[in-house]
């Protein structure tokens, strides 16, 4: 059993390789952390902890961010994000209709946009170079182009996409992020709307907490 | 403008193919509007519909569900239950623990473990003999095994995911309905799990409320 405490505390990794770093998930729970002015500690893990009884009584799928405050406990960027929101006005309106549009929003990134998205993670990294990935990249390419066009209609003349910066603009700019920027820059509307969304000071923050103990935990030089 | 109305108003399709029907994502609205015994109505819509201004004023991607109650406007099924799930004990505890823990299932059901089943259905369905599906398709199947293992591996021994059936159940369900049997029947504690969910009387009202208008709306045979 881990004791309870109220400080929350973040599990994040103590190191990961170049490509991931910086992407990993932890950062959408410190960014959203950062908006609210709610101090924290991360809870830094390994490979061997992905498996272990301890974490997965915590993360069943050994992924991280989990996440613990007083007596709750938790799991998944985006919920932890909107669990977030509902503590802190910096990050969501505190009346219903407002909630609710904020529930859509980091809904539609994470179910909407973002598998799309990883899909071409899949076939420029995770599978770079396989047979397969030739037939069926511009088809995943051509179904993120749609869904970006989609959204670049709605975000047409806003700065945000339901009236103010909310945790839905920051989950939506995280998974953004992700996305080539040959491919973004077909969207200026797009471009325009990550850049004011990562500008923020506590995006910046947030990411040079996840990208500090990768510094330090640097694996040596063979 | 489109007038409020305080009945919860949910947009479904007029008729699809038959692949996809009963697997449409406003049954999880409609089933856990069922299980928090609240009466709605469905906004029945065609393709044309789906690009069209005023609904995607509506859903900005065109596609459905979407919703509105009184001063509400929303959209992604995952957000509606989720919106829903604090409106009704029937479909998640009133505590903030146990609502964050509802929040993280449906999270979970929808990030962790559906891309990957919606994978499976790619290579399936939508591109069924095209050459790349060969060599991807044991990968795809790999990732949906690992997502799977983990999940039986936390159910082992409960009935449900936390305690008592709740909304974080219901989209689960919905996600492992669409998991093909032979890779279901690998995980017996996750077989028993979805007949648990889908035996629930509200389950079978709302899916035999999305196949009504599609045998009403069947195409003539040419």
């Amino acid at each position: 059993m881990t004791p309870q405490v109220s400080t929350p505390h973040v599990s994040a990794f103590r190191w990961v390789p170049s490509f991931a770093q910086g992407h990993v998930r932890d950062l959408r729970v410190r960014w959203a952390l950062e908006e609210a002015g709610i101090p924290y500690e991360a809870t830094l893990i390994g490979r061997d902890d992905q498996t272990s009884e301890d974490y997965r009584a915590w993360q069943p799928f050994g992924q991280v961010p989990a996440y613990r405050d007083g007596g709750v406990e938790m799991f998944e960027s985006g919920a932890i994000v909107l669990y977030l929101s509902r503590k802190s006005s910096a990050l969501a309106p505190v009346d219903e209709a407002g909630r609710a549009r904020v529930t859509t929003w980091v809904l539609a990134a994470l179910n909407s946009i973002e598998p799309h998205v990883s899909g071409l993670a899949s076939t420029d990294i995770f599978h770079k170079g396989e047979a397969w990935t030739i037939e069926r990249r511009p088809q995943i390419v051509e179904m993120v182009v749609m869904r970006l066009q989609a959204l670049s209609d709605w975000l047409a003349g806003k700065d945000y996409l339901d009236g103010r910066f909310t945790a839905g603009d920051l989950i939506m700019a995280t998974v953004l992020r992700d996305v080539p920027d040959d491919i973004l820059a077909r969207f200026p509307t797009l471009e325009a709307y990550r850049a004011r969304c990562l500008n923020r000071p506590a995006f910046a923050r947030a990411l040079e907490a996840q990208m500090a103990p990768f510094r330090q935990n640097a694996p040596a030089a063979a």
